[in-house]
């Protein structure tokens, strides 16, 4: 079993999250995060899909996923040779004594305090999934009231294979 | 016409983003944008979309997801007393002589330059959609070779209305 990541551009129609999304369902494929959104040409959506399987699985969901008609490119996004990024927002019980400590464990992981109450904070943050479930894991001292997560999303380094659609 | 913030949070099952989006799509109802990702307990995802309609449309698409069987709790996130965010990956062409430019937009947007080659570099950015699209306009003189969108993701401010699930 293993994790891959595939960065589908598709045409940005009312259905296509619906299609791709049931493609996984249909299957009993299990989506780890789903992220989509429109690309600098608005005719296109870019869907970014975490999911774990063996080999075998794997291969079965990108011929699938390349046989449907909204799907234009499917690249797979490879450690080393792609950048990845995921969004958090978490919301902690933390009362003002506790404030500061709460500060430095988001400073330390370049953080950001997006909302103060007297007895919460929201803290956003940006990275790999590593970076972010050890941040998580720092916090685990302190009540996780509320998580947001964006799914991840990436691109390929450099330009050598950039897909240009007409 | 106006835009809404849908904050779910359902059941983590193989269907679910697709029992959701397919709800969307076969009411013809269009998805602007749609994140998901598992929350800090790992049964619940929070499912973040966002989709433009009338107010007749709205209040129907609130109903229907309402009485899908994976969804535990729906929040309206609305501006002032939430915190909304998402993070775009951008690709620019851009040669040695114009890097100096494109960092400096990057920098007045606290941009990060997370890849760069000879002939392009990858700036990732976090915000509210307004700052995301005023620093795509600011690039607009460059080619925008891809662009990856995580879809905005949210959370209410304080903890008044924290949903607490069993």
């Amino acid at each position: 079993m293993r994790k891959q990541i595939f960065s589908l551009l598709v045409e940005n129609t009312a259905g296509v999250t619906s299609h791709i999304s049931g493609l996984f369902s249909r299957r009993g494929y299990n989506i780890d995060s789903f992220s989509s959104g429109v690309t600098a040409d608005p005719r296109f959506t870019r869907i970014t899909i975490v999911c774990t399987g063996d080999e075998l699985v794997l291969e079965q969901i990108e011929k699938q996923l390349a046989k449907l008609e909204d799907v234009r490119d499917i690249k797979k996004l490879e450690h080393g040779s792609s950048v990845t990024r995921e969004l958090i927002l978490v919301k902690i019980r933390a009362k003002d004594t506790e404030r500061q400590a709460v500060m430095n464990v988001a400073e330390i992981f370049h953080g950001k305090i997006v909302d103060v109450t007297h007895d919460s904070m929201v803290i956003e943050l940006t990275g790999h999934q590593d970076k972010l479930d050890a941040f998580l894991d720092l916090l685990s001292g302190y009540e996780i009231l509320e998580l947001a997560r964006t799914g991840l999303t990436g691109l390929t380094r450099g330009s050598a294979d950039v897909t240009y659609l007409d």
